[in-house]
């Protein structure tokens, strides 16, 4: 099952060497979730070829512009295409009267409903579907700021389909489906890992927003498959960093480290830096598995496999 | 004395075919003035390299997103990249709400202090330095929305320096720029023609925001020098045109035939067309001396020059 994430938007604060403030598009399944809408994120989405109308959840992480200012035109876009679909915007407190009050003075009525879903608290679910769920996670930030858990749910043991024997019943399927060993419609004993393999473990990508440093362990972000963490700035500018509510690479991949994640996706470059590698080369010391967040790149939310298998007793080895 | 504009975003409503939403640059003797604020207006900015701060005056037409989204945004970064210099905003009411619930909810003090000057009325001055002055003309929209018509003030006669004679004095000088005819200090008399030459005419450009066609004459366009119309449609949309408030290419350069003005520029293109050359084709039978607003081009604001000179009777002709 696809579980993806594409950037869109990778700059902080002001567009600087062709990067452009924060967006990021979450493929789940085929449904696009979009995190943050800088300004000019509309031609970003047409640059990538993404229609905008697939777009049906919006999840902004807080009120500086350079994480929301594309939401509005996207809004007003959407319905003069000519949207009829819901769309759903989550975010803190504040954003609401921002869009109804433009609403308002455009004198627009929209032709398709537009949901407002406020943060209140962290862990709060804010959408499910049969695949994830997504909750908020708070960030350490100058203004109100959270950050997004995309969690698969768990799934259930996958058929060895060119296998089954045609003794099955609709129960042992089922059964199998449980992780269960059968007995079939002839009298015959399967154990469950002849005919079924374990579930992959379900899939996290956490988004940490603008944040500062914090070395405490976030349950929601332990063991994440992918874990996007802002990188405002190198080493050079750590005690910026500190008084700006922003983080380094470094700390970023300390975040990584402790937290034991399987891949680290730093971004949300400083205009002051030309050249990105350094922040790299500054983190990789701390957590290897360390990429950055270029735009149009898309990175898969690599799935943990299930490495060693005995009979029905499933051992899982998270490499 | 330069006077030009530059097209920074010509397309209307949406983004495409590389086309931006609208904005223009006015230059006037190295004076920049931003016209309307599109979304990305800032990237268009970057991509022609126009600092930002060298703008200190933008004027907004009305509140529909493609004419404004930009403005927050470059209100931001102004303030992140340091500017301590005085920022004007003109703009109908409402933009000041929409900017101040924007500052509020991103806890921001400017570092510079942000003037909105609310348009009440049409002519009202907004601006003026020695060289121009900047005022109001209503459109006819769905939306409360003003064109702005930038004109130069009147300026003196020009002295012809290489063959002045030493024998002037201080008030003679004063006299041949008020275009008077002098007697020097050893009681020569001199016709103003023979040292001094007639101004250029007051140039003007006049901008058109959106709107619909009327055939009613505005004195303040009157033979302006450089009119900016826009063009949202062709013929075949021409209902839709009236129903919202947009004009064709055929009526924006019949409002400029029926002004006399010199030149005709005319953009805000709707994403429908692919090729705005058919623009031109049914705007030239109207108006032979149409041009296209297109992205990262200059236009002059051609200045009439006196072409008759007749000793100090001043023959002038508007060619």
């Amino acid at each position: 099952m696809t579980f993806e994430v594409k950037i869109l938007g990778s700059n902080s604060a002001s567009f600087a060497f062709g990067r452009h403030h924060t967006s990021q598009l979450v493929n789940s399944n085929q449904n696009l979730f979009l995190i943050d809408c800088g300004e000019a994120t509309q031609i970003q989405l047409l640059r990538y070829q993404i229609r905008y109308s697939r777009i049906n959840h919006i999840f902004i992480s807080h009120l500086h512009g350079d994480h929301y200012l594309g939401l509005i035109g996207l809004i007003f876009t959407n319905h003069l295409q000519g949207r009829t679909e819901d769309l759903h915007v989550y975010g803190p407190k504040g954003l609401d009267e921002i869009i109804t009050i433009q609403l308002k003075h455009s004198d627009s009525r929209l032709n398709y409903n537009l949901h407002f879903h406020q943060i209140d608290e962290e862990n709060q679910l804010l959408f499910e579907n049969e695949d994830i769920e997504v909750r908020p996670i708070k960030m350490d930030h100058r203004i109100p700021c959270f950050g997004y858990v995309f969690k698969e749910k768990e799934r259930k043991f996958r058929l060895n389909r060119e296998i089954l024997p045609n003794s099955l019943s609709k129960e042992n399927l089922i059964d199998l489906k449980e992780g269960k060993d059968i007995v079939d419609t002839d009298g015959k004993t399967w154990t469950n890992a002849s005919l079924a393999s374990p579930p992959h473990l379900p899939r996290s990508y956490v988004y940490c927003a603008d944040t500062r440093f914090h070395a405490e362990i976030r349950p929601q972000v332990q063991n994440a498959n992918l874990l996007y963490h802002e990188a405002t700035f190198l080493n050079d500018m750590q005690a910026r960093a500190e008084t700006t509510f922003h983080s380094t690479a470094q700390e970023a991949a300390r975040f990584a480290a402790i937290h034991n994640v399987r891949q680290l996706l730093i971004g949300h470059f400083s205009s002051r830096y030309f050249d990105v590698q350094p922040f790299l080369t500054e983190a990789k010391p701390e957590f290897e598995n360390t990429i950055l967040a270029i735009e149009g790149q898309t990175f898969e939310v690599t799935p943990v496999q299930p490495i060693k298998v005995k009979e029905n007793n499933v051992e899982i080895v998270n490499n």
